[in-house]
């Protein structure tokens, strides 16, 4: 259940029931809705009331935090009937947060320290509102705060430990792939997504990347793994080179993978993506001992001055083309002192875009030790889309290169 | 409501809702509740069951598809208490639009062209699956396809226009902060929180930007507006300078504009954002009449060949120091020829933090004609959060200089 007037009107998208159903699903704890409320106490204490009949476990997010339109934990305490009481150790977490920052503790931030006479505080190690656990009718209800990162590192640490653990288990396993449409991998993979008895094989498609999900439930975690296993086996016998990783790993942290073993260096030179290939690649914790850096020469001066693109370049084939791409890479490798360098220049759109060189057309190059090579590529979607496919395309070209 | 087991499992993120919500705000119908079920005929005929005893309109996207999964045309059939038939017009559709592609109509297909008997069926512009209208209970049920932009195009062409339109209207505006906690805001805005009668007023958080929404419901449109109007006066007098920019508007897209006014430039230099900053300014559409480029100096030697950072600074305060930032700052504003630059230099964790510069610390500096500043601050969260805080932050800087 998840708890916001921001979520309700449709201001903000809600993603931390889909976060926790995937969670529980592994735990082999089956999920029979999702429902969003608004900030309304009487509202909110019903659905609390009407879940706790439903199920055995209730799940809450948001509606914890310090404003008069957090709600949640007056709900609560209405919905089983007992007043709310201070809870001190909560309290003093919250004056230990505020110590640490050097700013002083106001009444609403007491509020937070408040929870159900009848409840447990649960710690929250992200931030200031603590959770809270407390049954209602034959349920355990369990509040967590609206903040996804707050609330999942509350799940993990304080919540998950505690979930009853049936027999049943399912196990899941998403297989990452880049370089080929969803309806042919569809094809490619149709008997395995015919979805009979307990496997389920299903594909999610995200800015070019297509991940295959294989979930397998079972009574036994041995069987459910050895199925699980032989799936994964004939999905990448036939899926082959264009699967780059799987689960939580990305198209940037399997380049940093073949670049530790190799034990080179990588350089980037953006222009249309404007840092965001940079930023997929430093997502990835420790990408400091490969990545050294990289160049955003959004203006064709600083793809000169800086990258050491021949002004003429520019001129006779214009920024967005396969030489000046080529160039940006060579010049960005040498420049940086580099192993290998990618480049990206093309139209990002909405405006921009001419006949010759619509919205859309990107051009990419990989340089590294043996020479450079670069394409070009027409992509759909709008400037967000195109952005992040054209970013997802080089890191896949130089995967390619490394192999 | 929506329906459908990938939505229930959390494989993918709902988002009908949250569109749905918005639109209907705006014709001033008040959403109660958002709901998501699995594929399950029992379990979709029970929702639709009490839906119906709770709202006069229930909305359903999911379930029309044609494969065995799809199972809401089955489950308000049910929920109706009355047989599905063939809609003689719905079977015509869907043969045109395959006869249309060169492809057979299946048996599958077929199932499409079915609705409850005492049902009405609403065409569908974007693929085959049509939609259905429905009496039950004292609501009317309006059941859409899940494919987002299917149901988007029927929302807005068969079904909008059939919904009553009270006299009734909500407005909405969101006011962005950032440099205040949301604790603090709350206090600030405590007596305007107090969500009575037709107005709330409510705060979100995400990565330090503190957004205030006001949404006035009235009986008439000028007399909400002359509310809302009035709200956000006061919310601007009391929050003042924190306020950046409202609805759509960015700290990216604010620096843009006061970037614009004056006719500067701007330039960024990265550490730990790898490219963050970059992508935020980028995001925004024409942003290359004011963003030059930036350099993303994550190794040490890239911080001193492309920005000028002398040696001994580094092996003096370290990268991650106050002296390093402004440096990098200062000779990114000279390398790449702009009036202002930004730089970050930090430990975005989660390893690579000592005692003394612990996992969160950043500094940051802004560096434009009149000279240069610097400052630093300790940010909670993951490394995905540190370094989206940082970038706000110092985006956030930029603008109170250029004040």
């Amino acid at each position: 259940m998840a708890i916001g007037d921001e979520l309700l009107t449709g201001q903000c998208i809600e993603t931390n029931s889909a976060y926790l159903a995937e969670r529980l699903g592994e735990l082999g704890i089956t999920v029979l809705a999702h429902w969003t409320i608004g900030d309304d106490p009487g509202d909110i204490a019903d659905a609390l009331g009407r879940a706790a009949q439903a199920a055995e476990l209730v799940f809450v997010s948001g509606g914890l935090g310090p404003t008069p339109d957090d709600l949640t934990r007056q709900a609560l305490a209405q919905a089983m009937g007992c007043p709310l009481a201070l809870d001190e150790a909560s309290l003093a977490h919250i004056e230990a947060f505020f110590r640490h920052r050097g700013r002083r503790v106001t009444e609403t931030n007491r509020m937070q320290a408040m929870r159900p006479a009848d409840a447990e505080a649960i710690a929250n190690t992200m931030g200031t509102a603590p959770g809270i656990s407390a049954r209602l009718a034959k349920a355990t209800v369990y509040c967590m705060p609206g903040v996804p990162h707050e609330m999942k590192a509350m799940f993990q640490q304080g919540i998950e430990p505690r979930l009853p653990r049936g027999d049943a288990v399912a196990l899941r396993r998403v297989v990452h792939t880049f370089g080929m449409g969803e309806s042919d991998i569809g094809t490619t993979l149709a008997d395995l997504m015919r979805n009979e008895g307990d496997v389920r094989v299903g594909t999610t498609a995200k800015a070019g990347v297509i991940s295959v999900r294989i979930v397998v439930r079972g009574a036994g975690r041995e069987s459910a793994q050895a199925t699980l296993d032989e799936l994964q086996a004939t999905v990448t016998e036939r899926l082959g080179r264009i699967i780059f990783g799987q689960d939580d790993e990305t198209l940037a942290s399997a380049v940093g993978q073949l670049l530790t073993k190799r034990g080179q260096t990588l350089a980037t030179a953006e222009s249309c993506t404007g840092g965001l290939v940079g930023q997929l690649i430093t997502a990835v914790g420790g990408s400091s001992t490969y990545y050294l850096g990289g160049v955003v020469a959004y203006a064709n001066q600083a793809k000169c001055d800086i990258l050491g693109v021949p002004a003429e370049l520019l001129e006779k084939h214009g920024a967005v083309s396969e030489r000046v791409a080529m160039a940006m890479a060579s010049g960005c490798r040498q420049r940086l002192g580099s192993d290998w360098a990618v480049a990206v220049t093309g139209v990002a759109g909405p405006t921009g875009g001419t006949t010759a060189k619509p919205v859309g057309l990107v051009f990419k190059a990989v340089a590294g030790p043996d020479g450079a090579s670069a394409g070009g590529y027409q992509f759909p979607g709008d400037r967000e889309i195109v952005r992040l496919r054209a970013a997802h395309s080089v890191l896949n070209d130089l995967r390619l290169a490394l192999l």
